[in-house]
């Protein structure tokens, strides 16, 4: 008998970090940090573990919506769903009933994350590889295939993709020894935080430089002249020559974006996070073309990759900041990263929260294996906070993610964290 | 004592249409209209109902995020709430937690566009007024001051917005008595579903023409050569002068839909509806280019005021479908409204489905009282399906909506309808 999915139980996993404001900015003062997490039980070993990311309220949502989600592959063939992760991956999303709650958007969306990214969890257990090894070792004409191009296409035809990515192929196992051996480039958020005092930024940040990061990233965007107080105390710390990258986290208007970043610009920002509203594409090229040479980054609310094409197209985006829960996992990310190279654009994505790490590293380093193969100006985010919930953490060391060697998409929880942090039946919420 | 939202009662009601292929696109084959419908109890007369629309499974996901989103109220005084409707929007749209899961977008700006509704709803019935009487009788300052402009002053100033507002002022009671004697010019879809049989489409013309019905909408996408042999069909029942709009609910890629245009350009069609993927911006403004002069509509799907910003800056919607369960209701279409009114663009809104001409006839209404003052260019889209359940129907007589004249929202329903077509409980889907 084939294996197939028996069934699928959502867990609502939260995390107290408004308490520490562990997270805060301008836009979101108070987050919780949460997993929408999914098992889809095989009867055959293993189970997949997948997730989206909340901040909270809604998470319930989210794992009511991965329960819908889900029934489009509950009780099918493992085997059959693998063999082709493309239909697969238009079979999870494409509902035509739950369609409409989206399209390709918000919650329904964030449901389709979890299922996809569950599935390549399984996957890649069965294969016995880490997932971003097992979507390098696949061939270019299987990689495109795993895109949904229909959408795509005008900017970048799936043929033409797939020339990129046989251009790519020669130096691939070289450059995935040299990932395994050296690791892959970050950048910390971790003493950012708007919520923090002032002391609690400094030892962070001084901490942060005998770990050996040289990248740093401030939160912005309550109040102008305390972004400046605050950027001059940490230009100070880090000194002129790391750099220091600002977010603002979708709290301004376009023209209030450029005169703020007017007067942020003598802190030489690597790049300005989510200036305004991340569904204006034409917004964010206007305030890049306005505050020149100073880059714009935007994407971890990005809803789909039909946006980030256009934030391409329109020269809105210096940066491309994928997430691994907004996006629907490896498939609509992979249609994303091709579109970035053949733009010129390097991706340095969006992580931190709970979980987003872990996933999200996959990504990069499939990034550099097959498809950019380039180092130059990119850093994954990392924020350490709540990796001891992982079995399988991602870890950093001296400023460099190291690549994840076990098999599966590194997002499955101790069993003692997800019952701990269940909302809100679980202890941490009961008491 | 002042009058409070003491609860929220929300109803899962879902019609069976798939069994008719009442309704059915090339991207929705089956759907069962559905209304995630609910009810703000107040400890003083009236009520407030309001809802929003999906096609089906996950109207479940839109109740529950109904109950989530209406917490905001809940427990709150009435009159503070329905004194600054512009605050009230900011407060249901704006929790911080449950905006991760959008933002604006999804299902839980769904979920806001039914709790905006129903205190819209709520607030017409204790004035006397039907909502578009209500939202033409304020100042202009005071309907400048319902929409958030944070991400829309870089189009429209809220000044600017005010100053045309007070331009069209002195017409405005002649407007409105020409709106009540002589109703708004509609259009119909309710021949044009891509299920129905050749004879029942020639049928249903022939009875659409005997009522004086003069713009027609068909569904195109399926297959470009059926495409072709159903508009000759169609256009032969109605002759050259009336109009013969197309509607491809997003079926097709960018490139596919110029070359699919060039094909039915022969038609003369009034506008393609949803060529590609309704957040694709750049891609509708190319289309438009390519196959100009048939002109681009979309709207129904463009999922916040930000989107369609875009679409009219970027030139990619030369038709503006509003609708008013996609928007989070009056306040954000108000705005919507107004910068159409600055980009030259007449405003013919999404209806059809279920309730969703009830309350989208306001709107229109509205525009032309106070905004556009012009029928210019301009039909309110019209399905003859459902209004039966609902107590204040939408009304149309020879081509036009008639204006609606009962305080409120016209989108309360028959307390049997609310009983029979509940779901899964309700005595039409448990048998």
């Amino acid at each position: 008998m084939a294996a197939k999915i028996t069934s699928v139980t959502t867990y609502d996993i939260r995390f107290p970090t408004s308490r520490m404001l562990d997270g805060s900015d301008a836009m979101n003062p108070v987050p919780d940090y949460s997993a929408a997490y999914v098992v889809l039980h095989c009867d055959d070993w293993p189970d997949g573990h997948g997730m989206t990311f909340t901040i909270g309220r809604g998470n319930d949502l989210c794992c009511a919506a991965i329960t819908a989600v889900a029934k489009r592959v509950a009780g099918r063939e493992v085997d059959g769903l693998l063999a082709d992760m493309g239909a697969t991956w238009t079979l999870v999303t494409g509902d035509s009933q739950l369609r409409w709650t989206g399209p390709e958007k918000g919650i329904i969306h964030l449901a389709g994350a979890a299922v996809i990214n569950a599935l390549w969890d399984m996957y890649g257990k069965r294969a016995g590889k880490p997932v971003w090894r097992l979507l390098a070792d696949l061939s270019p004409a299987e990689q495109v295939a795993l895109v949904d191009w229909r959408y795509l296409a005008d900017a970048l035809p799936p043929e033409e993709a797939r020339e990129r990515l046989e251009d790519k192929a020669s130096g691939k196992t070289a450059r995935i020894a040299e990932l395994e051996a050296g690791g892959y480039p970050a950048y910390t958020t971790s003493a950012g935080w708007l919520g923090y005092s002032d002391d609690k930024i400094r030892a962070l940040i001084r901490a942060a430089l005998a770990d050996g990061w040289t990248h740093f990233k401030m939160k912005v965007g309550a109040d102008i002249e305390d972004d400046i107080r605050r950027a001059h105390l940490i230009r100070a710390e880090i000194g002129p020559n790391r750099q220091l990258m600002m977010d603002a986290n979708q709290v301004w208007g376009v023209e209030e974006a450029i005169a703020n970043m007017r007067r942020l610009a003598e802190f030489n920002p690597g790049w300005i996070e989510e200036p305004t509203s991340p569904d204006d594409v034409l917004g964010h090229a206007r305030i890049a073309r306005a505050i020149t040479p100073i880059p714009v980054a935007t994407g971890e609310h990005c809803h789909n990759a039909v946006m980030f094409k256009q934030f391409m197209q329109a020269g809105g985006m210096g940066f491309v900041q994928v997430d691994s829960c907004r996006l629907a996992g490896p498939n609509e990310i992979l249609g994303v990263l091709l579109m970035a190279d053949k733009f010129g654009l390097p991706v340095c994505p969006h992580a931190g929260g709970v979980g987003l790490c872990e996933l999200i590293q996959h990504m990069s380093f499939l990034d550099y294996a097959v498809v950019s193969g380039r180092f130059e100006n990119r850093v994954l985010e990392f924020v350490d906070h709540l990796h001891e919930h992982f079995i399988d953490p991602a870890c950093v060391k001296s400023g460099r993610y190291l690549a994840p060697a076990t098999p599966g998409f590194s997002v499955e929880m101790l069993p003692e964290s997800l019952a701990r942090f269940r909302f809100p039946d679980g202890p941490e919420w009961a008491r």
